[in-house]
């Protein structure tokens, strides 16, 4: 019993899991369509090592040397700290300022997995698959529009047309609102008071105006009795970001209307909304009306970087007309984070798509997985030992033809087999014993229409009699009738 | 001049690297091929966590509760250890025994990157892709077979038809026939003298028989001075390994016969004679002669974990008769590793490809890139600002033709823009200002011709008097005429 105790229970840590069949399947169609998606706005991929230095990705606590909780990090050979990438951009802006020489606009795709320590929870994981765009070196208002068009081009892609809306606010108006208001906006070592009120924002969604009221000031108790603390803002300055957030309108022209109205004297503020009204200009000429691209001033995005425009993308609930239901692509332009590195300002903007949350939302839409169904498509039994090297002739014959097969590889007979084939999906089994072999004739059975549970009939004798799915065919034709059986011909 | 000392250099840690460009589009291309071989042959894909704990994967010191050396570890919020995978077999091991009810044969393919902590090299990182396929709950020989002739056929889906040889060993012989010649081949807990002798072998390709003699016996010096210890065999011991050695032949037949001859009384020695004798009759019945497969007992692979079959896929020298240049591929039987969880033997077979490697080599055979020269065909300029939407309308135009087009999102004039096109490798750009406008025309260059450096003519006029490759056409035929252009048709 001893020894026991010292096999080691297999699981996994928390946060990770597995992922296969159908939903690997899915995700890989899903990466491939939006690759084609990228490649034809002239993107280019790059895919830089899961593994950097801590200090690169700039989540690193400077006065203790120690790299930020959140992040997973440690130690190889070498005294430095390394971490697992949270993210695409910080190594994108590693890897910019390490090569100065590229052309610019650099314009990359990169797909890949990011870390982080979090609380984990339905649809979230501490290893997710992010599928990133971004232009390094364009402080052009196109290159932000331009994002805009490649995400709803990638949600059309994947047959989301008219399920879901890009929305675009922009940093820079709430900025100026906030300074104009009289709020603390200047970055320093700590949260300002403006990037509390942007946290405070960007839970609109899911709080609605008036939680975000009660945030904005002193604070507010959620259903279970939590207290979440306020940005401390007076009543005065809350107004301002109410009326800020009621800007929104049906047509991006009349948002920019009103924000330009809020924004007053301003410098900031009416130097975001030109960049609104820039952006506006982009996507009418390219082809993006309001039913795609939408203006959206509860739009600021969490992270601390961005610096001008930020986009969110959400799918629309189906049941009701126009509620936001879940995000599933987000980013916007952050002009500084290469200048961490060289000193120089380098513009740059993208946006990045949560891979493992639209291929849930896929399912659901029931988008992805017909095409693809992976698996073979016949399994060639063996019923006889002494048959062993024909099987394995007539299993090679059909994948030369392009069918999808598989040679049964395990031990049972035929009952055993049949339900394997069963618990694989796979469609047609190829079956042969001594008779079919002397009037050189093969048999197909077509799982698909027979469901009686074959593994509970060991005997192939009494199997037959309970069997009307099944046809034998010379053994000449067998690859083109089971093509034809896949086909969809019935034949039987 | 204190803040320049602040800013961190930016760089990589030792043995990581960034892949972009051509070798990415390369390395996708060769993925999606070697993927729709292994689903041809019914294998679905998985993918599990980049993280596992230590334990999982079996480098993990029990007397000191630290995980090996060799293996990027480290802890999140938990107390247990986490760790990079260093392949992704312990991985596959780990999720079968975690999910008993699978339906048996378990037959997946895998790619992603694995980790090492090892002296990097030419072609040697610390993060690596292999691309692996297994097949777990078979113990017949016709699953090792059959993971040969995947291998050939990802191989030949590649190009490399002729270029390669799967070679297939058996550690049973190995170890039939060092047990009748009194060596210790019990595993215990350090290496036995039968694993030194199997990494002796491992080096066979690289050090010929004469280093391996010494290898096998006290030991050798290299070139540089280093002498490395050697397996301690007796001289009638180490002439029974090179007897064993010696024994490959043309034909697997004949090597199965000299193995038998060498394997004498040995019942293990016989066992695994019989396995190639078995895998033989296989691979004859699916059509896979000598060319492409070949029996060679000094195959018989470092890592300690093979129980059976091992294979090892090289790829020919091109300029010598039939010397082995580099191994591309390699696996083998492993039907204890899933033990380690459940007590119960699993047996299971596989292999895995180097994809990093692979890459490479086909670079160097010109198998890769040409149809897949991803990156725009056309870059629209921006000649004159007021026109900016024109441009827009126009570069999406070409976009919905199925052209992949940029807009030039940089600031410059055309001579600048022109460069950022060449450098980019960009052959075809679309000039158009007032007169073309004015005419309803366009103006397309292209680049493939016209070599000179434009970046040195800032003047438009200037730069069309140098300037044969260009043409104007009429708007309405833009994306016809760059359709045709692209195609190879001159029209110029």
């Amino acid at each position: 019993m001893s020894e026991k105790i010292k096999r080691p229970r297999p699981r996994l840590p928390r946060g990770f899991r597995d992922v296969g069949g159908e939903d690997l399947v899915a995700r890989y169609e899903m990466i491939d369509r939006i690759r084609k998606v990228y490649e034809r706005y002239g993107f280019a991929p790059l895919q830089t090592p899961t593994v950097e230095f801590a200090e690169m990705l700039g989540k690193f606590i400077q006065e203790t040397g120690l790299p930020e909780e959140g992040v997973f990090s440690f130690r190889g050979d070498q005294p430095e700290w390394l971490a697992l990438r949270y993210d695409l951009t910080a190594p994108l802006s590693r890897y910019v300022a390490q090569h100065r020489e590229l052309p610019k606009p650099f314009r990359r795709y990169q797909v890949g997995s990011a870390f982080r320590i979090e609380k984990p929870g339905p649809g979230r994981f501490r290893e997710f698959v992010q599928f990133d765009i971004d232009t390094v070196g364009s402080a052009r208002m196109a290159a932000d529009a331009e994002i805009c068009c490649i995400l709803c081009d990638a949600f059309e892609e994947l047959g989301l047309a008219g399920k879901f809306t890009v929305r675009v606010g922009n940093r820079r108006v709430l900025n100026g609102v906030l300074e104009a208001a009289g709020v603390d906006t200047e970055p320093g070592s700590g949260a300002t008071t403006a990037t509390r009120v942007m946290r405070c924002i960007d839970k609109f969604d899911r709080l609605g105006m008036e939680g975000i009221v009660k945030l904005l000031r002193q604070g507010r108790m959620d259903d279970s009795g939590d207290f979440t603390e306020g940005a401390g803002l007076t009543n005065a300055q809350a107004n301002v970001v109410v009326e800020y957030l009621n800007a929104a309108r049906k047509s991006r022209k009349d948002v920019c209307e009103a924000l330009r109205g809020i924004a007053g004297e301003s410098q900031e503020g009416n130097r975001g909304v030109r960049e609104l009204v820039e952006i506006d200009e982009f996507l009418t000429a390219a082809g993006y009306d309001e039913s795609r691209v939408v203006f959206d001033p509860t739009v600021v995005r969490g992270l601390t970087y961005y610096t001008g425009p930020v986009f969110e993308a959400s799918l629309l609930q189906s049941d009701s007309g126009g509620q936001y239901s879940m995000s599933i692509a987000g980013g916007g332009r952050y002009d500084n984070l290469v200048e961490r590195f060289t000193g120089q300002k380098v513009p740059a903007t993208g946006a990045s798509i949560g891979i493992d949350r639209l291929v849930d939302v896929l399912k659901v839409h029931g988008q992805l997985g017909q095409k693809s169904a992976a698996g073979p498509q016949v399994l060639v039994t063996q019923m006889d030992e002494k048959l062993a090297n024909e099987y394995v002739k007539w299993t090679f014959e059909l994948r030369r033809a392009g069918i999808c097969a598989e040679l049964y590889l395990g031990r049972g007979n035929i009952g055993k087999q049949l339900k394997y084939a069963d618990q694989r999906g796979i469609p047609l089994a190829l079956i042969a014993g001594e008779d079919e072999l002397e009037h050189d004739a093969v048999s197909i059975k077509d799982l698909r229409r027979g469901k009686e549970v074959a593994s509970k009939m060991a005997e192939r004798s009494e199997w037959l009699k309970h069997e009307q799915s099944q046809q034998t065919v010379p053994r000449s034709e067998m690859a083109e009738r089971i093509a034809g059986l896949l086909a969809g011909h019935s034949g039987l």
